[in-house]
């Protein structure tokens, strides 16, 4: 089955436009890394590492403000205690699985130390979620190297989505789900701003999977073979999602916009299920922090200005889950579990049946 | 015109039952009061308070646990810092207007008195939305004694919507709102819990307004006369959401159903803009902490089978939204600003065009 | 009994200088005003209403970035919700005691109406601590009027400590307590800045009160009189400290600062005691943030620099606690209780006592 | 140099009395173990893992209430975000040096695979601070194998101290610092309850080292050799407080537990300094919640009763470093750097000037 973005199937959720490449990538200096893991010996794994690179390696002495919100705190994310009390990402970010997020961690660590980075302590983060139906997560696969790969490969551009990097062995309203990607353009009276999300997408109930409001799960029905049995039902996995802006915000304000996530995790049907590790990370490009300066200038949106950007981190984050679900790939795992892609022909013909015949503009 | 509870009109969102009157007072001994302010001299008022007794009078010496969560902080609750502190609920919750929070918070220690509670330390719960745009908020209208009437009129049973007490002078998605209120029946393993939502729903954009998914807001289109401008546009407002369940909650437990009002918000079409205080309180009468033990019995529920409740509390809140907007009725207020209720048959309409002409069953 | 400041007692705390006026105060552009009512008919009030003004009345268009901690919260602070939210201060603040809480958080909306004050919306921080020792806190003896008068007060120059304002029927450590101030200057790499704090001592048991280390309410020894029963024993009262710096810092570094009163209150003898409200304010003129700019500038001390700050405010705080020792005078109040004034005579015995004779240079 | 705890030194700190430990072991079930890594070749290492037990292997099906408190988030603690979620310890905790914090909690979890654990899905607590002066933390010294040894290791009993487990290359207040144990016993209405306290101290400026107040780092003055530069300096470090009791608390409860290694920290001369991690963590072995029932049962001390406890953990928490810093020994490492330990004959000659001839009874 050949894969594709919503937008590529006709589908468009939200109202405002997306940028050049409708991926966080769209945010300008972030970059995007996978490194992938599938193989079938030893034992089946399928996992990875997603590394994102607020801005380039200048971030090691250029930091960037950030804030982090659970919405549902079962899961890891490394580094929270710090940006709690400083707002500032100095290292790049990554996306492992769960039992993986130690190694990941050290590793970001470690990949200072070879590049001989000398602003000398990095507190990094390091986010999951739990592929254990789909890879050997007992098995530890992740290694430094791999999370090195990862790091080493992020680049601008297009991002790729689906069963790549963190998100290999991902499910997401019990499809198969994984990275997916989106972006869009808000305007204000300070200029337009451009806001990006990532996800890796492993969360959800299908009943409750809505598409721009159209309940999609519930038509498409349960699928025949159910889940294997554990912590891997419906109400495990979990969703980490990465907003990007380019527009200049301080720690207290990219935490407002973290917390805009939970409205698009809404909007697809996620309601933090009790297994599900909700955790989302905000940061901004648009301020410069030079480690080594003893006093550093910023500039801060006015809240009135904040508004346009949190509809589009809602939206953006919306059709980034919905790209991971149109993009991944039905995957065949570990005990022969199989994960099945949300069937894209079965998804366009709820879509028809639920939209009036008469066009509708949109808002 | 005829208004009416959503329901009536023919439309449920979401799949959980609701409890015998759908409202929050069908969680056992919750009780709703309101007093209601409407007069036009000197300056034209349109403003109440509704007062929440979590139990009866017992609450003075009967602690409930309860939590807050504050999607966007663009308000008032007092007693948070307590709440954060203790997790426990000595008094009854009020909601008014935004300049007449501190009357209402003084009030319900001044009922204390009256009643002669020897519990010495009250440090109440109150809330509030701004109805600036149909009442003079700045004569500074509401009374110790009006609170006093609130505070006496709670009762069990169906509960007043629209204009009434704190939400008389309220609009929400560009509407006439106010009060409304919802509830679900949860089955978890533990037994079938109720799980009821009081909004006092001030906040949103009218493009932004869904019902079950279906973009009503956006087709019923923009008001032909614009709202005044100021704080009063579409991004100003707020809504309280107040949940109530008779499951037995830890004070974090009742935080993480608090969060969940963002869910049901969201699925309506609140995003917390910027000028919106989207704060939200949940209490669980499930536990009793008697103020005088020096250890007090608790139950918990187990995290496994919250997310039946998580679902109630997103589903309560979201009717409880689109109750508010079904029963309020067109006002005319302050300065002569007209608020045009939800017009009940384009509701409809809107509904009828956008769902499917074979019958779907609900998951 | 003559009272003084610590320092007129020849006791030094801390090792950093203070500031011209050792007062909170220093902090250019801050001003503070009391208003206080001491009545014995129809009953006995000892209260009153304490107004910081982080600026001058510019303050309602030129916001102030701020936080709070609270270090126990059994108390209550307004506007915390919003301060978390847009870390903004926009009002003057206020202190007074508990049950009055409200009525000065409404006259803060009301003097902005007075004033013509056009930016519409205001969230203002007002704290208390209970003054029903000596008070008739029952009576609700505030009005909006005193709470004007405090704000009109306001003025720069040597604060007025003790028996004044907010503090008027306070008790700390089993003395008299109430008002006082006291500042420090913090040298930085980017110049030196000032801290000052205002704290409304009135928490605290005998025993555990230290001066620069010494046991000195130990060996004081207790009071012939015991305290009155009730929330007013040596577990009861509270303790609000705001604290003032010019040091250009950004809402997430007051947060830092506001935590360093944790400190301060340690050094004392402060340990949060379960009845007791400690909640922290934080503030810096530092930066300027214009309401109605679409985007503001702010500049932020780098964290290296931090360090000065922390004990800058830790030490101002201690002085500031054991200044409203030393000025508070021996008061007589609601129901004939008698709250005795610290003895600067057996503190200075004590203190000579616990002192190597040969004199020791300090840090 | 034979080193000693502090009361063998015939210093008392605070009034409570200890358990017959003296230590966290004093609450029942509580178990502690050390793995200590020192080696010259190939690189100079001097790290190690300390593991704590909140009750023995049932730890994993019986779950224990907790929570945490940065006081200044300059460090990690993985499984906050869990915590903050759930306030519920379902593994033990682990403390090590910075750079290995990621491989001691994935080991946490490969020692749940290897002892066949079925409980899933696990959130590890480990936390850590910078051992780079005494040892070279960029060769990644720690392996999984170290992690089990110390989890092996843990035993009821008397709590070894000093240079040992993650306390290895540790520094406090400028002299060598490490691991450190105290209890107190808290008699409240409901019973006396164990608090017991352990550090991993690495914090601290030598001239604000105090001992029951004696300004006794400022007496014996600074090194005759600096420390090395970098993040190393008086500024560097952080401190890990681990806080248990037996007292029946909520998870609310535990954090203000937590919070209160701020007030015992502060007596010792901490103030959070900006590249300190101060993060503190509590449980309450009193409750039990067994990971697969619908519903637990819990008890709850009851807020009047929480002082005592409080008084307790800041004792502790003061007594806990002052046991790390009489027990470390000089110690040298990387590169040469020699960390010299707190000289006790110094320290008693200090104790005894500072304090009257008279005895002085105690509170």
């Amino acid at each position: 089955m050949t894969r594709a973005r919503l937008r590529d199937l006709g589908i468009v959720v939200g109202s405002l436009p997306p940028g050049k490449w409708n991926a966080i990538t769209d945010v300008p200096g972030v970059r995007v890394g996978h490194a992938t893991l599938i193989r079938d010996e030893p034992t089946v794994v399928r996992t990875g590492v997603t590394a994102i690179w607020p801005r380039g390696p200048e971030i090691w002495r250029d930091y960037a403000y950030a804030a982090y919100h659970s919405f549902n705190g079962y899961g890891e994310m490394t580094g929270v205690v710090w940006l709690d009390e400083q707002g500032l990402l100095g290292a790049p970010i990554a996306i492992t699985n769960t039992h993986c997020v130690g190694v990941v961690r050290d590793a970001i660590c470690a990949y200072a130390v070879r590049e001989r980075i000398d602003t000398a302590f990095h507190l990094p983060v390091v986010a999951e979620t739990y592929d254990g139906r789909l890879s050997d997560a007992e098995s530890f696969p992740v290694t430094r190297e791999l999370a090195f790969a990862a790091l080493d490969a992020a680049a601008s551009g297009p991002v790729a989505e689906g069963n790549v990097g963190g998100g290999t062995g991902m499910m997401c309203h019990q499809f198969k789900g994984g990275i997916g990607s989106a972006s869009r353009l808000a305007t204000t009276k300070a200029g337009v701003f451009t806001v990006g999300a990532l996800v890796q997408a492993n969360y959800g109930a299908r009943e409750l999977l809505r598409v721009d409001g159209v309940p999609v799960g519930r038509e498409i029905g349960p699928d025949v073979v159910p889940l294997p049995a554990g912590p891997s039902g419906a109400d495990g996995g979990s969703i980490i999602v990465v907003i990007a802006t380019d527009a200049p915000l301080l720690p207290i304000q990219c935490r407002r916009l973290a917390r805009r996530a939970t409205t698009g995790l809404a909007w697809v049907g996620g309601i933090g299920a009790n297994g599900s590790g909700d955790i989302f990370l905000a940061f901004s490009t648009g301020n410069h922090v030079p480690h080594d300066l003893p006093v550093t200038e910023a500039r801060s949106l006015a809240p009135e200005q904040m508004t346009p950007l949190f509809q589009a981190a809602a939206e953006a984050t919306e059709e980034a889950i919905l790209n991971a679900l149109t993009a991944a790939e039905t995957m065949v795992g570990y005990r022969g579990f199989t994960a099945h892609a949300l069937p894209l022909d079965r998804l366009q013909e709820v879509m028809k049946r639920y939209r009036p015949a008469s066009g509708t503009k949109r808002g």
